[in-house]
């Protein structure tokens, strides 16, 4: 199969580099890395199995190749062209362009086992900066608002520079906790109060994902072994806990997506809070924070070994509280085995 | 016209407010804010001139209001729209859809007096913000890494939580400066180190974008007046020191952008470093950190009142030294002020 590639991460994985102006351009056996002058010297070093093709314009470069290759039909992923782009692309229209969307991430649902390693090594790295946070938070961190606690979540998972993140990490208190994608406020941390945080780190280019909801009080712990003064609280956290908890011991290779969603999905709705879990169970992670398989209502995508995704249900009960506990697994054996 | 918008600052530009799933659609003197039920409550409260709608999938309610409305023309921005969301967007067949590059850029391009004065404060707190990294740097600075000065510049910047930023910032020591987007490294910055800090943080989201280029020894300070030991570095710094001031000092509205980046390019050209100045002059910053007008050897948009842009000359010797002086402007009163 030819194909074309533009996104950063989708290059990368072919390549072992790329940049934030590149094309990878597959043709037969053949393969080409084209970027501006900036990385040339970097591309050459770092490439591997492409030929380093420098260019100011890298569509034009792209179709000067397809047509000295002689390709006649070329794969790309419509969600990753602009109408600009490809226009410019396939503007000859001696091509046949097959739109194959998810392309790379199609290509990348099963880890190898050097990726496996980076992930898992990845997931530690962000247990360990969990750790670090709960240190930092309990002795710092009350009385300082979500912005605060979000730039200290930032510094720790990143270990003051040395590791870029996964996506802004999420902290959020008591009822803003509710949204799952809460931005921060200038809500302020008190003892007591019902903490969410949702954060990871990017080792050797490849993320980590995680997420405790805990009850705030001196020397807390991000385990899952949380006590709530409030029972409403205590009963919604300990349906998220088991829903998470069964969806990783009964998740098995051969099974579809949608019947993972399903492990964790049936224990919420039998506790009665079906509709305030409003997102799929889970989502692949690798070089992308999001990427195949979805573990979602709908997904038909067969689980098997090597595949690397994320178990996070939640309850959110609007200008209340929200909870989520989410873990990193993989499949091993034919078994989830948490990172 | 009626237009389609998908991007985040496009579509808070119209309305004053967006979201990270959401579209705008404007049709005659009604208009639309459509977005996932997680943003309802915040869209009914904060946007304004348009009427709220919230639908799962945005293309298909978009399509909707479309009929309903009986839309025959709609205006959208290639470079906004993937080959598959336009796809959805356009399946029908039954619209004439008309390609707009930069639709909303070409909009934003002068500024509104409410838009100065928040550009005006970013540029300041940018300014303070670089005050303090100065003395963090010459305090704690010596000895670290680039990946740590690039977090001190973040957590400067960002006043520890209470700003997001333009852009990672840039931290460059000697030779690493020589590229213009230099990643961070392990290189330690010693006494006597060239460094470039290239940074800008966003206040009410517009942003605002700063270079110093600066000999390293204690109590530095990110002024524009530098002594280096290198009597090679120093031409080449009064080379693009001169050449800033230049096109800031003779920049008037009217001019094209061209004429603008020609008063730049002209100084380090006599000087006989024109190759080594790799990039434009500037561009326009605003709710995006990159966009119009950009001050570019062939751009020909006319420059007028209210527009605001860089000067950012640069020197860039591969494998010694980069060197790059950067402010924002705005053209009052036929002149540029510097922010």
């Amino acid at each position: 199969m030819n194909y074309i590639l533009k996104d950063e991460n989708a290059i990368y994985y072919e390549c072992g580099y790329s940049s934030d102006n590149a094309l990878y351009l597959k043709c037969g056996s053949e393969a080409f890395f084209i970027t501006d002058s900036r990385y040339t010297v970097e591309a050459e070093e770092k490439v591997r199995g492409a030929s380093v093709v420098t260019a100011a314009n890298l569509i034009a470069a792209a179709r000067k190749i397809l047509k000295k290759e002689k390709i006649k039909k070329l794969s790309f992923d419509p969600k990753e062209w602009s109408v600009q782009a490809f226009e410019a692309l396939s503007a000859k229209r001696d091509i046949h362009f097959r739109k194959i969307p998810d392309l790379s991430h199609k290509k990348r649902i099963i880890k190898r086992d050097d990726e496996l390693k980076i992930i898992a090594e990845a997931a530690r790295l962000g247990r360990k900066a969990f750790k670090a946070l709960e240190k930092e938070i309990s002795r710092n961190g009350f009385g300082e608002d979500e912005f605060r606690l979000t730039y200290m979540a930032k510094s720790i998972l990143g270990n003051y520079g040395a590791y870029d993140l996964s996506f802004d990490p999420i902290v959020a208190i008591g009822a803003n906790a509710a949204k799952p994608h809460a931005l921060p406020t200038s809500k302020k941390l008190k003892k007591g109060d019902l903490l969410l945080v949702d954060a990871g780190l990017k080792y050797k280019r490849y993320c980590s994902d995680r997420t405790r909801t805990v009850y705030a009080e001196k020397n807390f712990h991000f385990t899952t072994e949380q006590h709530f003064k409030s029972r409403k609280i205590q009963k919604a956290y300990d349906t998220v806990l088991k829903a998470h908890d069964r969806a990783i011991a009964k998740a098995r290779s051969g099974m579809k997506a949608k019947e993972i969603d399903a492990l964790a999905r049936n224990v919420i709705e039998k506790a009665g809070f079906g509709k305030y879990f409003i997102h799929s169970t889970g989502h692949g992670v690798g070089l992308d924070i999001h990427e195949m398989p979805y573990i979602s209502k709908r997904s038909k995508t067969v689980i098997e070994d090597g595949m690397v995704y994320t178990i996070e249900p939640g309850i959110y009960i609007p200008g209340h509280f929200g909870i989520r506990i989410e873990d990193m697994v993989t499949m091993v054996s034919g078994r989830a085995v948490v990172l």
